[in-house]
């Protein structure tokens, strides 16, 4: 089955918003093995909407419609598909008083312009929206099926798992395609591709392999379509065990399993606690960390050494070796880490400390310069990294490597020490 | 002028990749007057890409494509152009002596896949490629401009930057576009559209307003497209001083002036520094306020104090006073907004305290419960919000309150305050 999804805004093209919902609804339809062929964005216009809804339908069985369904004067969607489609808006009386329940719950009165969302073309189903006010819209007729979802993320997601997806995975008669993401960390595209060499004869038109690069290391992902749901899993795995036996430890985690997730597993594997000292990535690589949920199981917290008299007065740095080395140094990266732990009560702590730029820079620290630190009961050391990029990307590379150091350093306690060393 | 964007790449269709090339694009390019008139995202399939590209080309005068041109087997753009429009691909001498250099200089060998970034489409001009392998292309012919771009988003926006948008300013004929950004926190889109209750008298086809919702607040979207560029600034002045009028202090700034920049600025102007406590937000609020270039002048540091015996022993929260009202409550979150301010010898400290779920909530503190504290030599206090939802949401939304309230007590220092009290 194949899907083309239409996203709605002038927000999108004028690239204000980024188009999340593509990627999200894309992930999800891939997922469950329905292809998406083509994503397009335009503008709150209904003669563009017009022009691409036709094109979508002609594509593929599936059109996923998104955004415009608000209440203001540039919401076109709704108006757009009536016209477009020759089905006239009409007023739902259960969805007017399913919005006005909507404010009410909130303790206020519907805004008038809220209304509109209770506008239905002819010949559609509306899906209530348990999270806010604008009903999706359901269409299906010879020409397949037209789902129209509104553009807030959380809204979407919810009629999607709840009402859309449900829907689609009845249907008969689709290929099975499997997904498969092998997460790396730490090894460039061009030698990832060396290690590689020979997966081509493995590779077909049904066959794929994508290099997805990114700040926190390179993303495989592998695409398996074939007749039988059996056929698609034999041939998933073994270009899965060729991919696995070549990258070896550079292999972080299946699909989900993300550095910080696999680093969060391995610490309750271990039972063991962690603490972070920060200077350079300024709170990303605590915030990373806590976006998993029951990180609180694992992760004392963390300091911002930001200034260096914080590192000396908070975490115990020496404030003559931070004179004398300066702040981007092996050893302070080392005292950072010890002082962290020590004061945070810690089994493991990680630090970081570099030069993020775009100023700060010298000639033997230049831009991009970072030392991460990492130290446990019996050891503490630090590795310099040369990350240079924008500050954002500098942060999250950086963190990348700090949660790598310590991803192979739990898996060498996992192999070498009983867990009731870390215990 | 108008444009089209083809972005090309299986994993855009996956949602393995969310299209940040797009929304960066579309900004640039509606930043300098070119109208984005759709943007398109199709697999890396030749035939999808030539489709998509003719579609393109009988639209809008320039065409960006974008993605496709690496050394992987996965990359197919080069030879898509090349057949789409019947211009066969020529070994380029000097771009393959490029590349090679490229690799020489971080000291290895060219991997003979990346000898395909080499191959230019007849007619086509090679775009030199300062940080990457992959050069871009350029055409123009009667039917326009097509420019061929590396997906690498760095590698992209130098090529933009540095070639592209240069040449395309050059190009005569274009009608003047304004955009300008507001931005607002702490009001939601159906609080704006009442108190801009009228607005609709100023707009029309020409001048456009868009409400773009995000975690960290309502950003107001004002496109003003006039024959001349005195006539777009006065039309612009006179819509932007309506809204500016009634949205008073849920105003935070313009275009690029998020909350983190304000707030920057604010404490630059005051002379005064911050140091933030953080449980629920988990580092977020310290990642958002160091994504600002410079904020070592007035950031002190954080801590994230993620176990309660953090709270206790780092920031010296009361530990009775802990057990009796809990963690999220209003009196912790005013101790750790004091301690971290007197540990960290800042004038001003903020503190987040809250449930981010998905759980750890009860009917007293439902997850989305959370305590937000300020402190400085003078007073402190706590406020409390509740911010139900997903856990990465719930902490961009935390941090966008705590920097609000942040930003309320500076302005109001700056107001009835002499800086010197604050320096």
């Amino acid at each position: 089955m194949k899907a083309v999804l239409l996203t709605i805004g002038d927000e999108l093209l004028a690239g204000t918003t980024v188009n999340t919902n593509a990627a999200w609804l894309g992930a999800e339809l891939t997922g469950r093995g329905i292809t998406v062929v083509r994503i397009e964005a335009v503008g709150d216009d209904p003669e563009a909407i017009c022009r691409a809804l036709r094109r979508a339908r002609a594509e593929a069985e599936v059109v996923i419609v998104c955004g415009g369904l608000g209440p203001t004067h540039d919401d076109r969607t709704r108006e757009a598909l009536a016209d477009c489609l020759g089905r006239p808006l009409q007023l739902r009386p259960e969805l007017l008083a399913q919005i006005e329940a909507h404010f009410r719950r909130r303790g206020r009165a519907m805004p008038e312009r809220n209304r509109v969302q209770a506008l239905v073309p002819e010949g559609f189903e509306p899906i209530p929206n348990p999270v806010g006010t604008a009903p999706g819209l359901w269409l299906e007729d010879e020409a397949g099926i037209v789902a129209v979802l509104p553009g807030v993320p959380h809204e979407l997601q919810t009629l999607m798992r709840e009402v859309v997806l449900p829907r689609l995975a009845q249907r008969p008669g689709r290929p099975a395609i499997l997904h498969r993401m092998l997460i790396t960390t730490g090894i460039g595209e061009s030698d990832l591709q060396q290690r590689l060499a020979g997966v081509e004869s493995l590779l077909d038109e049904h066959t794929r392999l994508a290099y997805l690069p990114g700040p926190y290391g390179v993303r495989l992902r592998l695409t398996v379509e074939a007749p039988t749901a059996e056929a698609a899993r034999e041939r998933l795995a073994a270009l899965e065990s060729f991919i696995l036996e070549r990258i070896g430890e550079r292999f972080v985690g299946f699909d989900e399993e993300t550095l910080e997730v696999v680093v969060g597993r391995l610490l309750r594997e271990l039972g063991a606690t962690v603490a972070v000292a920060e200077s350079c990535t300024g709170g990303h690589l605590a915030d990373c960390i806590t976006s998993v949920s029951g990180a609180s199981t694992y992760f004392r917290g963390g300091v911002v050494a930001y200034d260096n008299a914080v590192k000396v007065e908070v975490l115990g740095v020496d404030s003559e070796v931070l004179a004398r080395e300066g702040a981007v140094s092996e050893i302070v990266a080392i005292q950072m880490a010890q002082g962290v732990r020590e004061r945070l009560g810690a089994q493991v702590a990680l630090s970081t400390t570099g030069i993020a730029g775009p100023t700060g820079g010298t000639p033997d620290k230049p831009v991009g310069t970072v030392w991460i630190g990492l130290a446990d009961a019996h050891s503490a050391f630090a590795r310099c990294y040369y990350l240079p990029d924008e500050r954002r990307r500098f942060k999250q590379r950086a963190t990348a490597a700090a949660l790598d150091l310590l991803r192979l350093h739990l898996l060498q306690q996992k192999v070498t020490k009983t867990a009731s060393q870390y215990g």
